[in-house]
């Protein structure tokens, strides 16, 4: 992996970036301080990327290593080896199921050309999912936003955003749906530890686009909300179970059980590619575990460390409505999920 | 203020130490990773002090203001200068009523003797409320702890303990007691941004007293419950209003909100001097907002700010149990604070 500074415009929609036969990655751990890119010439250097978060967003993943299957057909002179690269791509991260979903749409088409059409192959596949990211984004964006009603302010966790998808975003695309049509007026971000991909993220994003933005620490959202500040609770996710269970970023669940205290609306906006059926509930769900330093910027004191999962499962039963480009779910469960994927 | 190395060994109850006609203040902003004492020389040095947070919980605030007092009688050749002094550490912070409790104190005092004496009259009262603090965190941790069953694991947020107190501390001497009688086996500790007081504090004060500690972060609070990994939330408090509200640190009402959810208990753990009998109930109490670059350890990018609140509110229908040094409270209300403070 190389770090380089881009000699091209970056917009709020250039996270992956295909150019001169290699995967452009915008180091998120860097942002907003600096924008630099990571170049990735090989799948390892792909599936690195991922594990180290210079890309992260269950879309953004799946997307990604779609590309990193180019580079390890490239790689690679038969299907054998190929798998084997598709295999540590797969497990590159454990929770966001939209990276298997990427690879099994991969597999797919690999046994239906000659090996030597696959990079092309491959390409053809990696840029059709991306764009079509971007276009279920914004019918989401715009299913979820009529759902708001006009002068509403909403608060959202993490980032799922541009940058966590091929461009728009999934919660922050009904955002920015939202604030078009003025049903959105102020946003709230959780800063979201430990990364803070809320102040580092979500609020640059919304700041590029004029919208009105105010982060807070996670703690405090209860207490927004105590205070009628909130309208609705709007978030991504990285795998929904057959059932509706969701898992996202650690403090969803949180704030899932403090709306439903407060009688705030609770969205979460995903494409099918999160839904997982094969997970019957979010019990089957892996949860990824990262390594306690990810909470201490300096080394911890002698005896202390951390419990530092990265995702938490917010029940069915906590979720108002389930938006997807495949339309509106309310209340998602089991019947309606297999209907809605039918 | 002037910032110095100690000379002399410094053990967890020495956030605040009288020495040499000056008050030694153990900068709270620099722990774990530096030792050091703000030494205060004048009233001002110690409102500044309290302002900036070199020392901070509402106990060791009040204890502060008091020693502050003995400082401000030496400045002064009168009362009227006197309580211009008073009147400027009670209002260095404005959620923590031990504060104005502690001035009070003083000002009940001041009428009774000559004024030349008062600087050793005041000094007597500190020592006496300082003593007396230490004295009732430990009699509040043997009531605390004799309520939690045998091999329970607890949650606790910010810190309660002795760097917030005299000594011993206040939801971390319950903790304390607990691990001594094995009713206690385990200890989660919130971060608590932006200050990280659970990181920063807590577990090093755990940690130094073997007690088996994690560090979490905040909005991983409810998936901990979720889990059935803890059975009770312990938190101290700023002020706690006539009716039982409490105000502590932000974040805490959220883990109320969850600790309800989930059939955990909540026990607040504090010295009558928190309770407020002049605030009627929560929305009384006033809130500290702070800067919103506490937020960001960078500049936050152009138009983006910060809703930055110090404190929440939790209302008193979801506090199972108030612990006070004049005894147990459970499910408190009007009528049975009313009864404890008579």
């Amino acid at each position: 992996m190389k770090l380089i500074t881009p000699d091209f415009h970056v917009d709020g929609d250039q996270a992956i970036r295909w150019q001169d036969d290699a995967l452009y990655l915008l180091d998120q751990r860097l942002l907003p301080a600096k924008i630099r890119y990571v170049v990735c010439k090989s799948s390892a250097d792909v599936a690195e990327a991922i594990q180290l978060m210079v890309v992260r967003g269950a879309p953004a993943i799946g997307i990604t290593a779609a590309y990193g299957a180019v580079l390890a057909a490239r790689e690679c002179n038969d299907t054998t080896g190929l798998e084997k690269m598709l295999q540590h791509l797969a497990s590159s991260r454990p929770t966001a199921v939209n990276l298997i979903w990427a690879i099994n749409r991969v597999r797919g088409i690999a046994g239906e050309y000659e090996y030597a059409e696959l990079e092309v192959r491959f390409l053809d596949l990696a840029q059709e999912i991306h764009r079509q990211d971007i276009a279920d984004n914004q019918a989401m964006g715009q299913l979820g936003a009529t759902l708001i009603e006009s002068g509403s302010s909403v608060l959202t966790h993490c980032n799922a955003g541009a940058l966590a998808t091929g461009g728009y975003g999934t919660a922050l695309g009904v955002i920015r749906a939202g604030w078009q049509l003025q049903h959105i007026n102020k946003v709230f971000a959780d800063e979201t530890r430990p990364w803070l991909q809320g102040t580092r993220l979500t609020a640059w994003e919304l700041a590029r686009d004029n919208i009105p933005v105010q982060v807070l620490v996670d703690g405090a959202a209860a207490a927004l909300m105590a205070g009628g500040n909130v309208q609705w609770v709007i978030v991504g996710s990285d795998r929904i179970a057959a059932n509706g269970d969701v898992a996202n970023k650690i403090g969803t669940y949180s704030l899932a059980v403090a709306a439903r205290y407060h009688g705030v609306k609770f969205m979460v906006v995903a494409p099918t590619s999160t839904i997982d059926m094969a997970s019957a509930s979010g019990e089957q769900i892996p949860i990824e575990h990262r390594s306690g330093t990810e909470l201490f910027s300096e080394p911890a004191g002698e005896g202390v460390d951390a419990w530092n999962p990265v995702f938490d499962v917010t029940p069915a039963k906590l979720v108002d409505v389930l938006v997807t480009e495949k339309g509106v779910v309310h209340a998602p469960d089991t019947d309606k999920l297999e209907k809605l994927m039918a």
